[in-house]
Formats: structure tokens, sequence, C-alpha cells
């Protein structure tokens, strides 16, 4: 049953540079608001923000051996995924390990469980997204899979699925929709850019989106304060 | 259903003034330890410290379109309040609702569901005490209330109410009770400050309160360590 | 039923020595993955490290009295270790209780309830590590015990036992076994250097810790990437 | 600060009784989906089902006193509802002041904390929805409230409101709408009853709330399953 | 974005007929320990057993209008599992759709939200297996999808994939390996029956299993009990 | 570090026959309100009360290896009480091992972890605390430690210490004080009896206690509610 498959498929550099710099919140708009992973994955350290092909990892209860394995599946770029196969908070994955995903251009790491050492993985840059902070340790003696397909914080994670992670989270974009989400994200962060600029300036949303006339239709009233309303 | 209340009531600038610059554990004992938020509420940066009146508004879930009616009621110094009909932790607020609010002078957030975009509203030092940080998305479908009395992270909070928000949590004074409020916290700070420099001095709060004599009408024991203790 | 212990033993100075600077997941492991406390119990501010003996005191809930009589048993270079009898978020400690603990030399206080006035106290640089932050003030009414033998965040915490914590969490070193604690620490210490070092030029722990062999034994599979495997 | 309101006014007995057997999700409906506490809580056994007017009561953590009080206060038929002034999960309330509420024709207690003795409560047919069951003993120290407003479970309660729970939850109906909601709860109820009778007999909702239309307008798409769709 | 997948795949009736009367550990074992969904999925009354085919339905938060569409999708024997895009505990799902599924055939409901009308459900004998009981409604204004692939806590689940719920829990098996899992199963249950009367007799396991010679050989000391042990 | 301890002591025949049918509330307040475990043990039916000595059992996470060295140290009576050395809710413990304790005349489970089975150990009548309900199956690897000091849902047990487990939840009493605890705990008993009596009969708690003066000098005002109180 443990299975380590190799030569993943990854997205295009192309597809993938769209994506660097890129928003959670923007990416999960542009995706149909799909994709997020649950609001408990937190950064270990703020500001955070990074984008890449997924390489992912199924560990089980309290047992790091399968991230070793998966360390050598990484290249330059990549972000590591894992998960547990029943929930755990134990930290899997500390400072050693994170000194060679970072030897390797490795961008980061998604566990849908506990990591540690945080204090030397801020120092040194490495951003985390986890479900807990714990010093608790790990054994590693079972085996479990490197990128089959796997879900994390209720999300389903294909090797080479686009991650991008920030302060508000983590979203996974499907490979093959990749172009197409990065399109749609671009057109968005136009209009937005110009609609930011008029509410700076003071202007309305409700006049800006032209809301008015269809609050009015939704039935919307418009009172003045009395003591009676208190 | 659906109502946006007009020119609410706002305590005096006056007594406005005597909050600024005010901690949430302060103006919590003032009034007598109460009206205070569940703990769950949350900055999204520290150290942040703000007090205004309460501009309130009630969503429906997943929806944010009240918002866009509420930001209109908001003046300079005002804070937005705002709680869901049922629980939920989609991100309602993100960089551009913070955008428009912010060019109207308003101080910052309260919401008991999530926020998003946290990046940039922390960059433009736009504070936002919340329930979750979720780039879940919401629609803009369904009417709401602005200005109506509103529960809030377990707090009654009504329109024109004083807001005080800072690292420990959220604190609502009833309007018409600001200034008794106030001066309780004065007189309170001021001697808390008397304590503070004694304690410093390395005196003992069981002498400063005269507790020694308290303590053992109570019935303490002191008592020498010794291996049986343990 | 309310005690006071007092000259409680602590570990040798050279001993407590040993600990400083230490990180909790080092100390848990060389203690044999033992005597973490839950990973609810979070500083209050990042990074922040320290380590020595536990002065232990237990409190009633929403009563904060004990502390101040704990205040006086705590000597330079302790650390307060706070536990409720049954749960309780209320913020027992705030910036005066800080103020006195800091002019006794005191390191740092552990609680297994909530704290307040955070913004103070990190100005402050006095370190706590608390599983809530909440504003709700406590009364001085019923005793409770210090230097008894308490659980805080499910851990068993003797006075003189030595406390670590850092950004990680908590660990507690049972007194009589300080000095072999620390042996095998320093030798994991030095074990992990030479990796780390070996790890951030590129070699892989699969080579390192030699795990190729055992992994094959244990029927792993390398399998590469088709289509059909999706 | 401890005050006891006496004679509080009461909804109507013709009012009340047409709450008695009412359901809470059709009570909440009626009120325009307001008016639920949070679904923590919970029954201590089940089926149960009562309606009533609210007796209010605040305490402070982890002390009872004030529900001897309360207890003077409540009439037959009341529903006795408290709320500690911070989160407690204490066990308030047990076998004896069951027995004294029972003894006074009281229907049953709604309690932001935690009970007690929840076997004997069984046996005795004493309904009680709480956050918690915890047998964690209080003191009778501190003064609270009798008959203030307070906020139990998010939703704020009036004393003489009326009071509904049932195994989904808790509602509350504010005094003075008591009528209107029940007249809407009886529309409601009768419809409800002819489209329970459609559905059982095997007619789509679809058809009966003439969906079909609505959803081909609004962009649904009824696509035949293809292994390709996988 | 709005698709309901009509005709989909279903097991064979004589796949099905061999999970009837299953328990979810069993199967759970069978399939390698997979499939499971989250522990706080519980179903509102016990005890309760179903097995059969999955039809999937995903909601946005707050609106069960897609409900509607998926029951026409429904066939005798199905399971409905239903999922939001966003966590709500909003009670999608009452006692008229579950007489419209019961007049159906449909054995039963899993939904990763909440559930009402407990009380009536629990009387039609219709089982439920949610995360949450709340009164909470939902409107009917947002559409979603039928029989599309779907995450339901924190498993993927497909049309056709086979459900099986109990009293500790619910587990998904992909339609492709039903009759491996169930061959599997069968065994195991064989072993285990006779192992049980082993067990019943007061054999031990450490014989059963001959763990006593590994055990050894792993290192356990046995040691009498003695006062210094304490 | 695997250790099993066997010839614990046990307390005294006639002392654990004083606590066959005793109330978890009654004897936390007969031991000073200590011992009680956290409010999240449940047990899997009701009602269920059980009184013995602790046979305790420290496992690792996801292997309940050391539970079948557990078994055999068991005699009639005994409760065996477990817990990880970090938290796991995985199912340790299902039909086979209960089938086990069962014949060997165990009195019941106490788990700060999973438990899975419940149907059957319902039918069984072997009753289970537990933290939570989950069919995710563990393995038999790595050793623990039997009859050795462990924290149990926050609370010390030695082995042989008195467990009381009833529908409130779980108390330990330390061995030592057994006898003491059984005649506080009688007198207890006998005082509430007549007090039950008492308010049975329409007495009040005020008037039993004799709390009216010290409500009054502590400062409560009754006050006759009028609509400016609302």
């Amino acid at each position: 049953m443990a299975t380590c498959i190799t030569d993943i498929p990854r997205p295009e550099k192309t597809t993938l540079a769209k994506f660097q710099g890129a928003g959670v919140a923007t990416v999960h708009e542009a995706l149909g608001r799909k994709g997020l992973m649950a609001s408990y994955m937190k950064p270990i350290f703020r500001p955070a923000r990074i984008a890449g092909p997924a390489v992912t990892c199924e560990v089980t209860p309290g047992d790091n051996w399968m991230l070793h394995v998966a360390v050598e599946q990484c290249q330059p770029g990549d972000i590591l995924v894992v998960s547990p196969t029943s929930p755990c908070d134990d930290g899997y994955f500390g400072d050693l390990l994170a000194t060679s995903l970072h030897s390797r251009g490795v961008r980061g790491l998604v566990i849908d469980a506990g990591v540690r050492d945080i204090a030397d993985l801020t120092e040194m840059g490495f951003p985390v997204w986890s479900k807990a902070v714990f010093a608790q340790g790990t054994v590693k003696q079972t085996l479990g899979n490197v990128n089959v397909a796997i879900v994390c914080a209720g999300q389903l994670v294909n090797p080479g699925d686009i991650v991008i992670a920030d302060d508000d989270g983590v979203v996974v974009v499907p490979r093959d929709v990749g172009d197409e989400v990065a399109s749609k994200m671009k057109r968005r962060l136009e209009t937005e850019q110009e609609t930011r600029q008029r509410l700076a300036e003071g202007e309305l949303g409700l006049d800006i989106y032209q809301m008015r006339e269809r609050l009015r239709r939704s039935g919307i009233k418009y009172v003045k304060f009395s003591a009676e309303n208190e």
C-alpha cells in the first residue's frame, strides 16, 4: 500500500509565474469560490506569500518517516503538502527537515497537522501553514504515500496542483485550469484596482456597483432614528 | 424586515475623547465587569487600540451586501460592528471595503465572522477584530439591517454605544453611561499608577492591599516544605 | 485546605544553567517524549524563550487572590505556574502582577487560564504562556494553594520542577532528572548540528539516516507517474 | 449592583398556550429567523419540549448563590434562564435545585453553563438545556442579578420573554410579539401539513414549490453522467 | 457553474447487498484504514446503521435550494451526501425533506452541516449523520451542484460511491473497489468471530495473537510494584 | 522505557464497597472539589455508573498494543484507565477488547482518546467514558507503560486509585484517602436527603440554608418591576 510516485507532471513555468504574488482571496474568487483549505490552517509567521506545484505526502498519525521520502521528490519552487490519515496535531516537521527542503529550493510547507521549532523556521524565513504548533515528536516506523491524491484540511490535492498560500490561508488550483484561472484573476485585479481608487477617493460602493435601485426593489427601508426604535 | 436606521445618536465628542487610549481591561472593570465580547474576538495585527461609537450591521450567512449600506451610515471616528444572523466564518470584509471605510475616517471594524486580505489591511493600518481569518468569499443577494440592536460575540450592541478594542479584545459601553464609566476609569487609573510604582519598587501586593490579616482569618496555613509534602 | 508551602527545593544553579536557551522540542525529546503541556498554551509574544524552577499556584475559577500569595514565594529566576481547579478563561493576570513579578526577577508566567493587558506585558518584555487572552476580571475572595503539586494543561507540575517554554509551547522536567536530561539534550544537539550542516549542503535524510534499505524492506514501491495513476 | 426584580410581567395565559407543543424550528421561522440560542445548547435527555415565560438569572463564574434567589421568583409554568458573566462550564445546577424548581411547577432550565446530576434529573423528568455536563461544584459567595436583561448563548433574553426549547435547541420570542408570532406559526403549520402529505405521497418539492422554471432561469444545467465527468 | 448530473452509475445490487449490516469500523479496516469522515459526524439517534450508493449535493452557506434538485435524483436504497462550499452549521434539512426522501425509499442523509426537526426525524426513523443540530433556517436563492465529486467531512465522495454509516460514524468506499473490500471484510469478520469466542472464554489477546515474544524483544520489562515506584 | 508494573496495591474491598452506586458530583464534593476529569469525557451510553480501582495504561498515538498488556493486569472489579502520550482521537478500543475485559470481570474503561464499535459495547452493556467516538483503527507497533502514574483528561491517576464514573463524568480518589472521602460522602448524602425532602415539599433554599440575612448584608436589593427597568 506504500507508494512513492515519481516524475509527476507540473504546470508550465509560464503558468506558475502568473500566480507569484497572487493573494489567496483573489485566486479563490477567480476559481469560482472553490478550493480553500479550512480556516484553521495558519501561517507560522506573517507576512508570508508563496505559490508553486504540490508534492503530496500522506503520513500516519505520529509518524513522519514518509516526509524523508517526499523530500527527495521535491524540486526547486515546489510546495510540500502533507496530510495524516487520522487527525493528529503532533509536530511532524521541524528545523532539520526545513533545512533540507530549503536547500532544495522548496518554497514552503502546508501540513494538516502540527509543526515545531517555529522560532528557527521563522528566523530561516521558511514559511509553513499548519493546523497546530506542537513540540510533540514523531517516530519513523510506518510507511505512507508520496504523490497520491490526498485530502488536506478539507480540500482534494493532486500532485502537481498549484498551491497558493498567504496570510489569509491556502487555496488549491487544479493543474489543468491554471491558465484559465490566472486570466480571470488578472481581469479581476484590474477591475479591483480601478474600484479601489474610486473608493479611496470617497465614492461609495452603493454608487460604484449601482446597488441603490436593487436595494430598493428588494424592499429596504430607510428610517430616521427615534427613541421608539430603541 | 430590512431596515437601515439613519441619523443615530452618538455620544458627545467630549465623552468619546475620554476613551481614546483606554484599555479594554480597564474599561471593563470600570463598567462593573460587564460588556466584554467573547475571547475568540482577535485583532488581525498588534498592537492596536481604538475607541468610538458603534454603527451596527446585521448580515445573513455568506452575504455581505448589507455592509455596503452600512458604509454610507458611517462618520469619521465611528467603528463598524457586524454580526451574522447565524454563525459564519466567511470572509465578509476585505481590502476594498477597508479602503472605503478608511477614506471615510472610520476607526476600525469589529465582526463576529471572518475577514480576509489581512496582509493588505495590516499594511494599510486598518484594525479589525474578528472571529476568523478566512478567504472564503460572500455574495450580495440578501438584505439585513443597519443600526438596529444586535448581539455580537455574546454582547448586546446598540447603535451609538461606545466600543473600545485593543489587544485584549472588545468591550461595549452603553451610550448613556459613557461619562460615568469614564470617571470611574480615571480614578482607577490613578490608583493603579500609584500601585504600579510601589510594585515596581519591590513592595508586595500582600502589603499594599493589606491582605495578610484577611488571608490569616480565611484560614491559610504556611508550611515549610518537607519530603513528606511531596 | 488552603496551604502555602515555603522554602521549596530548587534545582542546582549549574543544572538550571544547562537549560538556558534550550528549545522545548529538544528538551521534550531528551526527556523521552514526555512532559509537554497541551498545544493550546501559547506565548503572548514571539520570540520568547525561558527556563527556570516552578513555583506552583492553584486558584479557584474567577479568583486570583492566591496569585498575590504566590508572588512572595518567587525568587529571581523562577517561573510562576498557575492552574485553576475548574476550567476558566478569565484574565487572572495583568500588568500590575507582572510589574510585581518582574521587580522580583521572575522570568515569566505559565497559566492554564486567561491573561490580560498583553500590550503592556509585551512592551515590558514579560513573557506569558496562556490558554486564553481575555480581559474578564477576577475577584479576591477564595483561597487556593501555593507550591503543591498541580496539573497544568495536562501535565503534572511539582514545585521546583524545571519549566522550559518557547514559541513551540511548554515542557516540564522533574527536578531530580534535570542533569540527566541536560546531558541527553547536549548529545542530541551536537548530532543535530552535524546533521543540519549536511542537510544544508543538499545531502538527503534518506542517505544520512541510511533509510533506503529499511524503506525497501518495509515494502515501499517507487512508481513513475502515468495518467492512469490519476 | 445586585438586584432582584420582582413581579415581572408575563405574557397572557392564552398567548402562552399557543406555544405549548410548538417546535423550535417552526417558531424560529415564524419569528423571521431570529432568536435562536447557539447550537451548543443541548437537552440532557430526549425527547423534551417545553414553552413558558423566562425568569432570568445572571451569575458569576463558579458561584450559584443567585439561583436560590431566582427560585423564589419562579411561578408554575416558568422557565429559568441562567447566564454567567464570564464563560464557565461548572455544574451550577443539580438534583436539589431541580427538586425545588419542580415542586414549584417550573417547566425546565436553560443555562449557558454546566449542569450535573443528570441521571437524577433524567429520572425526575426535569428538562435542562445546557452548554456542558460537568460535575464541578460551585460556591455561594457572590451576588448576581435576577430578572434583568441577559445575553444567554448569544441571545438577548428579557424577563417575561417566551422561551421555547426542544431537541433542536432553544428560541426566545420577545414578550410583546407573542401573539403575532403564534399566528404566523399557525399558518405555517397548516401549509406544512398539506405539503407534508403531498411529499409523503411521492410528489416532488420541485413541483409543489414550482421551482423548475426558476432553476432554469438561474442557469442550472442537467447533464447525463459520462466517464469524462469523473 | 451549477450542474445536476443525472443517470449516475451505481454499484451492482449484489455488491451493495454485501454491505448491508456491515459496521463502519470493519469496513474502514478492510479498506486499509481509509475513507473515514471526521469524528464530528454524529447520528441523530442510536442505534442506526445503513449502507447504500451516494447521491452527492454541494450547497452554498445558508441555502438549501439544491437539496430539492438532489431529491429527484435519488432512487430507493440511495444515501444523500451533502456538503456546503464553506463551513455552515445551519439546519439545511428537516422533517419535510425527510418525508420526501423517505417516500422515495432513500436510506438516510449524511450532511457536513446542521439538521433540524430531529424529534420528528427520530420518530419517523429516518437516520441522519450531521455535524450539528441547529434550528437555524436556510433560504432557497443560490444554485449548487448535484452528483459532482465533493469533499464531505474530510473525505472525497464521488456519486455512486458506497457510503456506510453507523453509531461510530461514516465511511466511504470507492465504487470500483466495492467487491474487493467486501471480500476482505468477510474474511476479517470470520477471524474476529473466532477470536471473540476465545476472548469471551477468558483467553488473553497476548496469547491468541502470540504477542509475548514480540513484546519481550521490543524491550518490555515486567516489574513488581513497590512503594519506590510511586 | 516500557514497563508493566504488576501486583499493584488496591484499596480494601470494604473501602471500594462504599463507592458502589456513588455519584461523581457527590464524590467530587466530598473530596474537596478536586479530582474531576475534563468535561469532554462522555459515557457511550446512559445511564451508566461504576466504581473500582484503576489499572493505568499509557499508549502512544494511534497504537493500542499496550492495551493487550494491560488486560492481563486487570482483576474483577477493576477499571482500565488509558491515556495517550499526545492527543489522539483514534479508536483504540472496540468490541474485541471489550469482550476480553468483560470476561475478566472488569467494570469499564476510561480513555482520553477514541473508542469504536459503540453499538456492540452498548448491547454488551460494557460502559466506556471517552473523549471521542471514532472508527479510525490503530496499529500494534510501539510499547507504552502499564500501571505507572498517568495524566488522564487533566487528572493525575495512580494505579490503585479509586475511579468513579457516571453520566456526569469521571472522578479519581487517591487510594489512601478512600475511607475518609467515603465518610464525608455519607454525611453529605444524609444531609442532602433531608434537604431534598424539604425542597420537594415546597420549602425554599433561601430559608433552609438561612440565606436571607446574608444576602441582605451582601447588598441585594429587591425592586418591583416597572417599565423603566426595561
